[in-house]
């Protein structure tokens, strides 16, 4: 599958945030040219797209979510947290099969290409369901580990590492567990040793509430950050989900042990929860990504919202409306992204890296007139501009019609029908 | 013109925010039949138009915007409000003809109607521009006076009243000014007397933001409502954009004088500006609707990011997720809207108002499962949502196309041609 976009404008994301304008090649799942016009060809291509001045740029990526509860948007909302939690959120999920699984991430698959949102780091039940999806589907998905004291073992976790980043091109699998207050002191350490054993990073949700912090305060005497880094947990990296109530000390660990802030603005307003200090965070050098959390507390799953979140609730924190620049929330979404997922070659658009990539749609009332194609992004894009989006070299979406092996109807219905099974 | 949309969901939004299965007719501007499926009708259908199960809604309503303001989208960002303002918007704004106000509004027209917009309520200079506008496209346009010291006289004010009320179905006139801070006492007695004359409301910006409210004590000893209740000029009610500064003696003035609290949550955000007392405002029983004031500080004309904005701001504010319902939301975003413009028959579906409504594409991952499709709308609806926009019984915007007069390739190409000349 070789695709030549031509009368393109491109936003490689290398060192700046300059625009180009040219064309842009893919030879099966990468990309194979970047430069001015250019016609001759060594491979033919298949297909030939005039973008017409529309923008090519890296795929969003999703750096947090748990792609199944799609099944519980709009399900129990406007509620307080603990009763939506435990009312409303674990007695459901504890009736999901594995097939459920497949399909309600499957909807939230359609949701992410048409935000133009090219991989998703997935923290959830039963990973084999979720890699045999993202290979039947074609879209890149991280693996995480949501290791607790109420699933599986640190053996489990071990075999799913070894099997699944040996697996497909489109799937990895990261160490990490689902937070503190849910996984014993033993546990703990035994991820710590496997951390040391694989040098590699380990993510979990991090400080997300504050009571989150006052229990494992009471419980160790430390925050959930310096109580991981006691442990020799984050000697290869790694990142936090949320990191709503992180300290000064906190944040030099994640400095110091080159750890990523995801952050999860839309779920984080929708639950209440606070505002996390995006402003200082980015000023001590802390590289942060953004993810949308699950549907059932976001509620959707658009990169767009969260984007304009991560500056405008900044903007608010800090009383000032000059902080977090909307170059910066483009790069965390886009290359950090990727960085913190362990996707070093889908990072930013360049020969030879991974055709994981979307076409922005400039010839909307949004987007003009043609001030700043950056800034117009980040505070004033959305959904509607995604004109296209490509995972490893294929087209999966184009102008509302996907190409991921099911049609869209088939998934609905599918989603309808078992949600009125699991409401009984 | 007459309009046939069967195999629908409707929500008319009268009483509740109950969805009825059935079919929408119109007979030039108005809705002439809503009611289950019925065949036969006294007049042809120049169309029918199989909703397959989508969602009919009542238009939203842009209750505070600037419209040609988008010639200032994302041309000066990440600045502390004052550079932004003085150095950025200011001299740009005097630059502008009646001609440019026309073409950049034209813009926003579109952006509207992507947007499921119906109708806005526009503060800027040159309403005869605007009128002329609004017919021309068929979009429905309340003009405000945006009297200052800077600007217009009170007679100009009282004769645009007269001429723009009786100018065309498409197109009214509501008094108001500014604002406190650029509006002499002289001024505003003025307009107080005439809101006597006329028995009408009166609108303006008011306590957007602390240093505003602490101007006007200062100077009167009194908030900008308690000064403008003590002129008299609130006894036929009005609204205020923004209202982020409210104190409980401000709030209770609103309530006793029948005004709208129109917020207007992404400029607030974008320009660090605060966050207004939402779900304290709605407990007392105040009506808000919902605005998005204009592209240079939002940057977008989106209503879904405002609905999101409204309710996930209070919620963090409150610091409790249960907080100001998507219910309440909607019904602010179309409701309340028309009934603060004075669009007393825009207001909900029902035979007899005016079909001044949208389509809602269900059949999209974000709107999936349907769990709660009023939920879905607030906490997860985008644009890429918006399947067809009607005014005034005329389809103007579906799938992508606009039905303005003008084609949207025109109206960028000539929005960018005269930037680049206003940039000079």
């Amino acid at each position: 599958m070789s695709i030549r976009f031509y009368n393109a404008r491109i936003l490689p994301m290398r060192e700046n945030m300059d625009i180009m304008e040219g064309e842009l090649w893919t030879d099966r799942e990468r990309i194979s040219y970047i430069g001015p016009e250019r016609k001759e060809s060594a491979v033919p291509f298949e297909r030939e797209v005039d973008l017409h001045g529309n923008l090519i740029l890296p795929g969003f990526k999703n750096a947090h979510t748990h792609s199944a509860m799609t099944f519980l948007r709009s399900y129990a909302d406007d509620l307080p947290l603990l009763d939506w939690l435990q009312k409303q959120v674990f007695p459901m999920e504890a009736k999901l099969t594995g097939e459920d699984i497949y399909l309600f991430s499957k909807l939230a698959i359609l949701e992410y290409l048409s935000s133009g949102i090219t991989s998703c780091f997935d923290m959830y039940f039963h990973p084999e369901v979720m890699a045999r999806l993202a290979v039947d589907t074609g879209f890149r998905t991280v693996l995480l580990s949501g290791l607790s004291n109420f699933n599986f073992s640190l053996e489990e976790m071990r075999e799913a590492y070894q099997k699944f980043n040996a697996y497909h091109p489109l799937v990895s699998y990261q160490l990490g567990f689902h937070a503190e207050y849910t996984t014993s002191k033993e546990l703990l350490e035994g991820i710590a040793r496997m951390a040391q054993e694989f040098k590699a990073p380990v993510f979990t949700h991090n400080s997300e509430t504050k009571g989150e912090v006052d229990g494992c305060m009471e419980r160790y005497g430390m925050t959930p950050t310096a109580l991981m880094d006691s442990l020799g947990m984050l000697d290869y990296g790694g990142g936090g989900y949320h990191c709503v109530y992180m300290s000064d000390a906190d944040l030099d660990i994640f400095k110091k042990r080159g750890m990523t802030v995801v952050t999860n603005p839309g779920s984080n307003t929708k639950l209440a929860s606070g505002v996390p200090r995006t402003a200082e965070i980015l000023k001590k050098g802390i590289p942060m990504a953004i993810g949308t959390d699950g549907a059932a507390s976001n509620n959707c799953l658009d990169m767009f919202r969260e984007m304009f979140l991560v500056t405008g609730l900044a903007k608010l924190r800090e009383e000032d409306a000059s902080v977090v620049s909307a170059e910066e929330v483009l790069k965390m979404a886009c290359v950090n992204g990727a960085r913190c997922m362990g996707l070093k070659d889908a990072d930013c658009l360049s020969e030879g890296k991974l055709a994981d990539l979307f076409v922005l749609d400039l010839h909307q009332p949004n987007m003009q007139p043609v001030n700043s194609i950056v800034k117009n992004i980040v505070y004033s894009g959305s959904k509607q501009n995604v004109a296209l989006t490509m995972v490893n070299g294929k087209i999966l979406y184009e102008r509302g019609k996907y190409f991921i092996g099911e049609s869209p109807e088939e998934i609905y219905e599918k989603a309808n029908r078992r949600m009125q099974e699991l409401k009984k």
